[in-house]
């Protein structure tokens, strides 16, 4: 399933729209995703410039020059070094009188001095986030990106089980991440989202991960957190096991998370279109504390996911997204948080969902604590 | 060889006295990178402050305290949301005083709303880049740092022996990519600096690269960069093939820019710690321009290399490193921009050396151009 051209025109007049209505002149597409859901084309700093009323063109080096036209039906400006690239862009921006406004995405994909070069050389332009624009298209998924992340659900669940088959004492964690990420790359995927989480032993009450040199040892708890990018598109799956025999408050803590995301599930196909991030964070509390496990909830359970993992709704960085309602059409991340209690160890089942009429779990593997 | 905690203290103690004359009251430090250089630990969305005058310490998650104090002997705050982190951080710069100076590094590792909203949060402080106090540092390096940067040479090294077993017509381009990284990973690699340039037929023009699901044709260039990380230090490679016969055209391109390598490797030898990189780049665009070459001549030919891939000296993103001096103790990458010429292909050939009394190669893989 490929879509056409005219497809992603239309994303275009969308955010053109968008724009129109905030008064603002340009965007400055600056990232890999945003370039990709308006164009299709993937390439490695990609710089597109979406005037509000006039057409999109391209700022590529010399010779992509052809190849990005065609892949992207759009007109490309070259530039041969880094100042030629800035003479576009800043005659543009003068071209669009005296004090015009430009979206900038300002998320991770653009690092804080590119701004603050931006706005040194264009000391006439008013910068606005354009999380306003982007994020109103982008957090509602159409039948072709669910498909994609369908098949990014498929190979999370697919990581897992390879984890079942390499994950045992002696092992270092950088293997097991190195096993798993080779295979599910063979299997189809782009890449991995981001560096897989092995997190054994006391490192699995870490809120981040990684995984290091450190050999899996009899007895740890190990967190596993993988997202897999099929054709850019991601899905985000964790699961926690035990190497040996779980202990009861194990088994009580691994249990109280799988139930908080049961019924964070059910509240969202219940309530979706009308409950908020924080009423569900406000539940969820409530709930832990009724489990015993109040003192170790850790908010920001749930984020949006698609092109990027983590993308709007995504409370946990922009406080002002847990305003955000839980909506139809939207993909999930569920069970975020790790349940992280010294001495006993870090918990977390992760999923990606679908939210249809019904929830649609796009990943599947087991949510049982597993004995490896 | 392990350095021990005081080797650690020493560089901080060295950066508050940069701080001390910049009058800078404290650095806040967020990138994976500078955390390790201060510290040696390894944690994913580090906070560390160093105060000018005052003991440095981290802010970390509430789980993560005792192991994090352990591993670097510093006094860890802890949070369990981001508003908690954030009051140390604005307690912190609080107690500063009136107008305190904070140093905030601005390049790749920061993303720019998270700077936007520490300005909000923080509109008494004002923020500067910590580069003018992190360059100076590191990009000098020790013998610690230079025996981890071998080893990641040596990995690059292997790297591209591996490209010489699975190039061949029929192989995606992601295929080689996942073959390789899973192959130096298993030799020691941590990760790669970045998603390793399998750059073939139309695409070896590219300014930058990635590996796609294209699949090698016979007559293809393929441009290869790969950058294995050693312990949190990194090497560079870039090697050009072609699948089946190279043309005369090809050979006389790739020999120039083997030429202009050895050049800018001869100048730095004899003219270190006199010569700029701005004056390097006059004289590799006049040495094109004999050969022929003068239209295709990318600037950007060398850059700094360490704990980050691209580092001070990095004329490519920050212009003013044009007028670095090269010295000793540097390590750079050199051969860094593409000879891209339409109808015969993009050309690189990229190593890491080690400005000593003499030059080292850190990487060693043959420069010839290779027919597979």
């Amino acid at each position: 399933m490929k879509i056409s051209k005219s497809a992603y025109r239309k994303r275009v007049e969308k955010v053109q729209e968008l724009m129109e209505k905030e008064g603002i002149d340009a965007f400055l597409v600056l990232s890999l995703e945003n370039y990709r859901y308006f164009t299709g084309d993937v390439r490695k700093q990609p710089r597109m410039v979406i005037p509000s009323n006039d057409e999109p063109f391209l700022i590529v080096f010399d010779t992509e020059k052809e190849e990005a036209e065609k892949k992207t039906g759009l007109e490309a400006k070259t530039y041969r070094s880094l100042p030629d690239m800035m003479k576009h862009i800043v005659a543009f921006t003068n071209s669009l009188g005296d004090n015009p406004k430009i979206a900038v995405e300002m998320e991770f994909s653009t690092p804080a001095f590119l701004l603050e070069r931006f706005r040194k050389m264009n000391p006439h332009v008013e910068v606005v986030d354009a999380k306003q624009i982007v994020a109103p298209l982008r957090k509602y998924k159409d039948e072709y990106e669910l498909e994609l992340m369908k098949k990014a659900g498929k190979l999370a669940d697919v990581a897992m089980e390879k984890v079942l088959d390499v994950l045992k004492p002696g092992v270092a964690e950088r293997e097991v991440a190195n096993e798993v990420e080779y295979y599910i790359r063979k299997k189809g995927a782009e890449r991995l989202a981001f560096p897989m989480f092995v997190n054994s032993g006391e490192r699995s009450l870490w809120l981040h991960g990684l995984a290091t040199d450190r050999k899996i040892e009899e007895g740890d708890v190990v967190l596993i957190d993988v997202g897999p990018v099929y054709e850019g598109y991601c899905a985000d799956i964790a699961r926690t096991f035990v190497v040996g025999k779980a202990t009861e408050e194990q088994k009580r803590a691994h249990s109280a998370y799988v139930e908080l995301q049961e019924r964070v599930v059910e509240i969202i196909e219940k309530e979706k279109n009308e409950i908020s991030i924080l009423e569900i964070e406000r539940r969820n509390e409530e709930f832990m504390k009724s489990k015993g496990f109040g003192n170790f909830y850790v908010k920001g359970f749930l984020h949006g996911i698609g092109l990027n993992f983590e993308e709007t709704p995504f409370p946990t960085i922009f406080p002002e997204d847990l305003r955000e309602v839980v909506e139809e059409r939207m993909t999930l991340s569920v069970g975020h948080s790790v349940l992280s209690i010294k001495g006993v160890g870090g918990f977390r089942v992760e999923d990606t969902i679908y939210v249809g009429e019904k929830i649609e779990f796009l990943t599947t593997f087991t949510r049982e604590l597993l004995e490896v």
